[in-house]
């Protein structure tokens, strides 16, 4: 995409990015970020319960110290890997803190790859020892490369505001190929920005951001044991520091959910196998939960992602996954469902004026939008997945052979 | 399946199949299960809710009068067909009851093939004429195969008993190649026996053989808007009547539990595109609800089922799914996982013992089990899927074109 290649650097961030020898097909595949003293960072982390060693340790690192570098490997998730991946995580972020002159608490290790294989420590050592005279900061779309596995395309992508008078950039990667594979792909994302924010606020704004974008994808529902998502402040373009009471609090939240919006939506369209990019939007529910439950239970459906792949507009499969979803007491003749700007559902039956025509006319797009309303009250909910097609069967029955 | 031809007669129930005209192919598309005066019948149905009009008509006929005929037609769902759908469901009712002589009330309806089309009335009307005259004891084997629609082989089985001294026969058939694919297959099932059972008590032991059987089994986790299934009891064997406190209680439960397993595994074994036969096992559960839960989670995922399409020991992906499975304060210290007899993970951990020849001499069997210890508690749960594979995509990609 034009916009990786445009990505800008942010003041005290440096990165670095090289072929250590972890991937089998030689690619990149060690990421170091380094962050200049007195940034603020906040993280997200997979609800997996069989979270990987690197998540419970950079968990662990992040209540200790301000961080000074992440530590990224990909071909390798150090997930279900015991007590020795856990002494392996540890050992190397004693390695890159002896590099860049930090502690070992400082480091916030991430690894996406196969699941169950230990890391290769002695090339992790000597990958790490080489890492730090490539640190730059012009190195954003390098890292892209670097954190890739399955991935197709790097996904970065720059915002660029006006805060306090003085001009602050955010900058961003992201890999991941399906929303969670957790057997290669899972999804991380690494995030600065120069303004200077305040550090509950800008955990409270990552969050925020997460939760309708990162957590607002799916492509085959497998939430990964390595998920992340980070973000730093640097503080380097010297405005006001940045808090909830702030003026400006609500452009930096606007501009951060757009950027991640713009990076979860790249993971969607580079999603194994799809040939199809569907927006499926729930309005009128009670809750917002509610809302992203009906919405994931259509996303979900391998009839409607099949029929998705076929454009064939096969409406009952959309209709019975709304009636599965196990709202309580959903009162069909309030419930409307539409494909693009076509009415399929109105008031729980067929549309007088559906045709097949008008839902093929649709289903023959790339970019899809499916609506349900509910006519159950005020929240809404959107989010983003893509087919089931014969290439996601490939992928994934071939991908350890 | 051997069983299937060796299906038994139950006195009481007759049974006609006929190629009325709707199904497209010119199959057997009508089939009529007519009961004797004085049988009881239970039955169990969909939770979706957008529940086909035959499924709401069948409810309200069942709690209005004991019925006297079943009345399946295969090809079309009547589902989301809206006001119309029923009206057309009732006056089907309505012809076959002037046929039997009995109440429209007496006649239950049951539909399955494609969602969103209107019933074909005027072959309806022809068909129903027809079927009286059909009617037979020893049409069980045809009537299972006029159910069918993507189904290969037809599903039936019988098993007799001794009870009071009487000899006591339990037919049934059922039909479905998804668990339920909403807009083609749907799960049904007809089981009938001469034993005279007490209503409420018919009840209870249709409910409870059910959750163990024909709700113990996925293929795509798409809940249909048409499932249905009926026990009628015609009490012509002449037993003293069974009822919860009769010492022939167990027996009879045990029986038709087995009988309702036996048609249940028999659609996973029949399911769209499926390679493998595959049985999840969860133990030391909180709850029987939070086994499932678990077991439904690595039955679902793509990711698991992929990997079993491809008999790869991949085992990574049954750990992630049984991670997210979302139970509340899982130690993954107490967590083992086998395939078959081979540990794969002790204590959350791989096993010392692994290896990945013994992981892959499980997969490459066309049998396979998965089993997982939650050290939790004390109850399990068992459930049982199919792989996904090229063919499932095909066949759910290709079926209305």
């Amino acid at each position: 995409m034009a916009e990786a290649e445009n990505i800008l650097p942010v003041a005290g961030i440096k990165l670095a990015s090289i072929a250590a020898g972890i991937k089998k097909n030689g690619g990149d595949d060690l990421v170091v970020l380094s962050i200049d003293e007195n940034s603020n960072c906040a993280a997200t982390f997979t609800r997996n319960a069989f979270c990987a060693a690197p998540v419970t340790l950079s968990k662990k690192h992040l209540s200790q110290q301000p961080p000074r570098a992440l530590l990224i490997n990909s071909g390798n998730a150090n997930a279900g890997t015991g007590d020795l991946g856990m002494k392996n995580a540890e050992q190397s972020c004693v390695w890159l803190a002896e590099v860049l002159h930090c502690l070992p608490e400082q480091v916030l290790p991430f690894s996406t790859g196969v699941i169950g294989e230990q890391l290769p420590m002695n090339v992790m050592q000597s990958g790490i020892s080489q890492i730090a005279t490539a640190l730059s900061e012009d190195n954003w779309l390098t890292a892209a490369k670097g954190i890739m596995t399955t991935d197709t395309v790097e996904k970065a992508v720059s915002k660029t505001l006006l805060l306090d008078d003085r001009k602050i950039t955010i900058s961003g990667i992201a890999k991941g190929s399906g929303m969670i594979c957790p057997n290669m792909a899972t999804m991380l994302s690494f995030i600065a920005t120069d303004a200077d924010v305040e550090s509950a606020f800008l955990q409270q704004c990552l969050s925020g951001a997460v939760e309708d974008s990162f957590n607002a994808i799916t492509v085959d529902g497998d939430t990964s044991t390595n998920d992340a998502c980070v973000l730093i402040s640097t503080g380097k373009a010297g405005n006001k520091q940045i808090d909830s009471n702030s003026a400006d609090a609500a452009v930096f939240i606007a501009e951060l959910s757009t950027l991640c919006l713009h990076l979860a939506q790249a993971i969607v369209r580079d999603a194994e196998g799809a040939t199809k990019f569907v927006t499926v939007s729930v309005t009128q529910a009670q809750s917002k939960a509610e809302a992203k439950n009906v919405a994931y239970t259509i996303a979900h459906s391998p009839l409607v992602k099949t029929a998705l792949f076929a454009s064939d507009p096969n409406w009952g499969r959309i209709l019975a996954a709304v009636g599965r979803s196990g709202i309580e007491q959903l009162d069909i003749s309030g419930v409307s469902i539409f494909l693009g700007e076509v009415c399929i559902v109105r008031n729980g039956g067929i549309d007088s004026d559906y045709t097949e025509e008008k839902g093929q006319a649709v289903m023959n797009q790339h970019e899809i939008s499916i609506a349900v309303e509910l006519s159950r009250g005020s929240e809404s909910a959107t989010i983003w997945t893509s087919d089931l097609s014969h290439e996601y069967v490939r992928i994934n029955s071939e991908y350890r052979s």
